[in-house]
């Protein structure tokens, strides 16, 4: 038997009770395939913040260092934010992802046949859409310095962020878009801003030079604000998309918005080495927790991809997902996504569905 | 009689065609509405590059400082796009931008009912959308400083921008926002990732303290990944929007394009004093140039646009939008507007229709 270590990260809102439908799958294939999985438990969030005063407790660092893969659900809520920013849950989610060198966030955004009406946009133009995009995720905006709130010398204040790259931050991310285009449709799509953002230069020349090496993917380029117009206008033309940190977390979630159920989709975020971070794309919509309402198939689709990205048990990933698109098929269906003469179940009875069917 | 001095700008690719048709029509509505038009052109973009090496000559400047109100068309093409950055039609654009101090973008994204079905989103989606997105378009990561390509001690190299904004700069574009939002549905949302950023922190602070000098207009917030989000899911909840120039460059071309056709749409750049620039939301549109194939409406009523906001002349505005949707009812398409039953017609043609109408 191979034996996983995993930790799981409930946080706030609806996540503890979507990541114990994940586990209860987790622990049913792995009965299944013979593959052993190990759970510890640790607090990060608004849960965090309340037990300790800090988003990111050491221990719970300590924990993500010292396992196989990282299951962690949502995090944040009303009641956190209106504290100062180091203490808010979101703090604790940019240390864990500095903390674990977390820097490749792949985002999928597709949809299942069963859900096209769920979209705002037309069916001929989502049916079908199947769009990786791939986030740096430690470096650019979110990180660069000097930032801070300084005074002029005109006695007024001034808010200043930095956004930076260096070529080895901009070729690490290359590599594994392109790699990861490779294994998909060969296309990959880079996202700057380079017509006005000399770091966004520096990232086009970069990716361009890396390309070379990279003779079978077919390379484009296009400035962000294009890139949002075309993702609405026919999200279809795109393969995967590679772009930085601000950029990949407005397009990541104007790709996951077009299919209409952020509810089902995962997302995976990986270092050099040690462990991924594995998570719904969704919040923790704080509306709906303790409610028995939430959705829990992007979180148990991140178990999926934890599988498949972190563990290498692809045959256990691939169960799971034919499970989520059985249950859509015998007409199980969230709030979130309920339409006509579909079964509207709660989050347990979703899970339960899924053990049926597993 | 009334006498205004207008610079034209008619920039490159369909530039030329559209800014004709628009000339046209305004000195057909002075004639009627006695107001007299003195034009005069200026080279900017491509055009200026070929002709002067500059993409925005001094004398172009001086031009546009000196007039009433600057009618821009549209500039760029692949025949400029390697250029270093300095030289390209863009660079020209923020120079011009800067040059008149132009903090202010108004643009609009609205959709006529004749043309709902050339949305990508579902017509109960699209239907009725009527979103003002208030940019600030001088300051952020646009123009902060330190911006370039520097050597790091390892001797790579490091792209860096600067996101800055200072008080005043925030609190100038939030008053036009609340002034505009109070003309229109009092409800103003200010997108900013102050749960990340500190320029975004300031933002938000600043924008919150001006609202208690406009407590008839309702104030929200979403961060920049939730707005893209918003704007696709449900349009219809926005009705102003004030954001950086980033966000917004990204934001006003996602909402330009839910309307599905941007060929449509005018945009206007204001001063705290001096003459605005008025500019359709789309570009120069290089592979249709010279072929009388453009839409010339969104010039039109950037025309229109520039009659209402820099010249005062409501009637002559309101004549000129009541005449493109006459054209509409009538019949009338571009090929980017085209849809089933309806008269397929050149740039040209559609500047007669509107003639006729009027
Ligand atoms: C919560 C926030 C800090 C985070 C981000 O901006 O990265 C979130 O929006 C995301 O995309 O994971
Ligand atoms: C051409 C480019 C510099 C410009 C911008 O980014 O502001 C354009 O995208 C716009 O929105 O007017």
């Amino acid at each position: 038997t191979q034996n996983y270590r995993i930790t799981l990260l409930p946080g706030d809102g609806i996540g503890p009770e979507i990541i114990a439908v994940a586990v209860d799958v987790l622990k049913l294939v792995g009965q299944q395939l013979d593959i052993g999985f190990e759970f510890q438990e640790a607090l990060m969030g608004g849960a965090a913040i309340d037990a300790t005063g800090n988003p990111l407790p050491e221990e719970t660092l300590e924990k993500c260092r010292n396992c196989d893969a990282v299951l962690l659900a949502a995090i944040g809520g009303y009641k956190w934010d209106n504290l100062p920013r180091e203490q808010r849950p979101e703090t604790g989610l940019l240390g864990l992802r500095a903390g674990l060198g977390l820097f490749a966030n792949l985002r999928p955004a597709t949809i299942l046949p069963q859900l096209v009406d769920a979209s705002s946009l037309k069916r001929e133009v989502v049916e079908g859409v199947d769009i990786m995009v791939i986030r740096e995720l430690t470096g650019g905006i979110y990180f660069g310095k000097p930032k801070g709130i300084f005074e002029t010398e005109t006695g007024e204040k001034r808010g200043v962020n930095t956004m930076a790259y260096t070529e080895s931050e901009i070729d690490r991310i290359g590599r594994v878009a392109f790699e990861t285009a490779r294994k998909r449709g060969k296309r990959l799509c880079s996202v700057d801003k380079a017509n006005v953002l000399d770091v966004s230069q520096l990232w086009r020349d970069r990716i361009i030079a890396l390309s070379s090496e990279y003779p079978d993917v077919e390379l484009s380029h296009l400035y962000v604000d294009n890139a949002a117009m075309q993702l609405i206008r026919w999200p279809k033309q795109f393969d995967t998309i590679v772009t930085g940190n601000l950029f990949g977390d407005i397009l990541s979630d104007a790709a996951a918005m077009l299919t209409g159920s952020i509810g089902m989709l995962p997302s995976a975020s990986l270092g050099a080495s040690g462990p991924g971070v594995f998570e719904p794309v969704h919040g923790s919509a704080p509306d709906i927790a303790g409610q028995d309402k939430a959705n829990p198939i992007a979180q148990v689709l991140s178990a999926a991809m934890m599988l498949r990205y972190a563990l290498n048990q692809p045959e256990a990933a691939n169960k799971i997902e034919q499970a989520v698109v059985e249950v859509l098929d015998r007409g199980y269906r969230t709030g979130d996504i309920m339409s006509e003469g579909m079964k509207l179940v709660g989050c347990r009875a979703m899970g339960n569905a899924l053990i049926e069917v597993l």
